[in-house]
């Protein structure tokens, strides 16, 4: 998919704004700083331990949006309904929508239904496009990230992917591994009201925590190092992982963020970041050593050091 | 849909702005007037006489936050593909969609691709959002008709709902049956500029000029009487239909649209709307009444009135 966008699509819609190469788009109009985001959801099971469908299509625009520095405001929603489906479902996700729109202070402005024939579809994907404002001029993104900012994350990572994986397989943990979906603009908020020079901000959904940072680096034209022993993992993912070969640094979150600030700022921010449930689990786990370069490198608890690569091809499908 | 839309989804979504009621939501933002508008384009086949699922997506969406007398500036696009999508259709569609674009002067800003497995999905659906900019303080809507409007249609109805479905059928014709896919910001420009008092405007996409005038006299409870004999429909268009046993009132179109102007400009609207390849056609159908009624009464050539009403299920899935 990154292939696919990189290649075929962007180059297709080029223009001064999708180049930003963003979670989110800025953009003015009328005087006003603005940012749009889309994403459609299209994941199985359509209800897993933490979530559904519906608050994971609320909560990963608004963050999508919020990793540019934006407050989210509207959302549009589009349903693409299989003939068949259930009102009950349709019902639960909508109403589970709503409650997480209100969690989340923003509102679903307007919406478009279409129902495709039984068998065409899976039950129900879903889009949501979501409106934010950028309260402040600066700009968040991959090219503001400067040698020696430091690299943080908002919590342990893999939660998600393996909430879904693990339903999807059937398989038993002495406890349920919960989806970590939640919104995260009142953390970003709480940081740039707090006077945080935040340089970058990425959710690590697809492809994870490797991926986000992958991705920067290269946009960025930075090394990144980190140290692997300080990613947060939860213990039961961890065993989930192995148990299925995977690594936690490559599964998908929904409720997790990286976020480049100035090392000055380091221990603020972490303070700032765990006043919310969400945001409990934050620490350091990187730096960023010099310009020019693009690559990420992880040291490992015994000193060895490796390049990390993102993954080709899809770990875990539609899981977002 | 549409008791699916009015009874379950706007209620639980209940909000000031979902209230509107509209193809398009406006609001505010940092004392812009804006407008939003999301659509998902479901359609087969996916290439059609006349356009495709990519220009399709580009002029619907247009064409909504048009109806709300709103300038379209950004578009995101989310696609939903199925695996085993052949590159070149992506491709032909992709490009479509950027010709679209810059035919009517909007800049696809930001995008999403999901891939779902093969069998589930259809091809290729399409969600197109739109951000435009309301220039005109003045509300354009259904709450804004007044007795003595007159009812205007931009041009000949039917074409694009018996496009798709001679093709899915098979039909032939003496000429073939071409798609009115187009957009009508242009027009609604050029009116709002030229100081028409639009007072409602309605795109005749699912359910026709029909549903069209039958939403927007209940919602402004007015009773709106047509002349039958005055609606524009092209002779392959009306031979297709009654060959099929379909009413061209009641088949969708892409490029036309209802104008709800007053009496006294009627003249002068149509001259404007037929300046424009799209309108050569427009004229007169109908006026409105009186109030607190919410009934359209359609008069045959004959003289006999009979009471319009919507179709309820589907007369033809995914067209749009």
């Amino acid at each position: 998919m990154h292939q696919l966008l990189g290649k075929m699509i962007l180059p297709a819609f080029d223009n001064p704004h999708s180049r930003q190469n963003h979670d989110a788009c800025s953009f003015e109009a009328q005087g006003a700083r603005l940012a749009i985001s889309t994403d459609s959801y299209v994941i199985r099971p359509l209800f897993f331990p933490g979530g559904d469908i519906g608050s994971l299509a609320v909560h990963g625009t608004v963050n999508d949006l919020a990793m540019s520095g934006a407050a989210p405001l509207y959302l549009s929603v589009g349903f693409i309904l299989e003939e068949g489906l259930a009102m009950e479902t349709l019902w639960r996700i909508v109403c589970s929508m709503r409650a997480a729109a209100d969690e989340c202070g923003v509102q679903l402005v307007t919406g478009d239904t279409k129902v495709v024939d039984r068998g065409k579809g899976d039950g129900i994907y879903v889009n949501t496009t979501g409106i934010g404002v950028r309260k402040k001029d600066r700009e968040i993104g991959p090219k503001s990230v400067r040698t020696d900012d430091v690299v943080l994350v908002s919590g342990d990572v893999g939660r998600h992917g393996m909430a879904i994986m693990a339903q999807r397989e059937g398989l038993e943990f002495e406890s349920t591994i919960e989806s970590d979906s939640a919104p995260l603009h009142g953390i970003v908020e709480s940081l740039l009201n707090e006077g945080i020079d935040i340089h970058c901000l990425r959710d690590l959904t697809r492809g994870g925590l490797t991926s986000a940072l992958v991705e920067v680096s290269e946009t960025a034209k930075v090394h990144v190092e980190i140290d692997l022993a300080s990613i947060p993992v939860h213990e039961e993912v961890r065993g989930a992982c192995e148990l299925l070969g995977l690594d936690p640094m490559q599964v998908a979150n929904e409720g997790r963020m990286a976020v480049w600030v100035p090392e000055i700022q380091a221990t603020r921010t972490l303070e700032l970041i765990r006043k919310f449930p969400a945001g409990e689990k934050a620490c350091q786990i990187g730096q960023v050593l010099n310009k020019d370069t693009g690559i990420v490198t992880a040291r490992s608890e015994i000193g060895v050091t490796r390049v990390l690569d993102m993954i080709s091809g899809e770990q875990l499908p539609r899981i977002c």
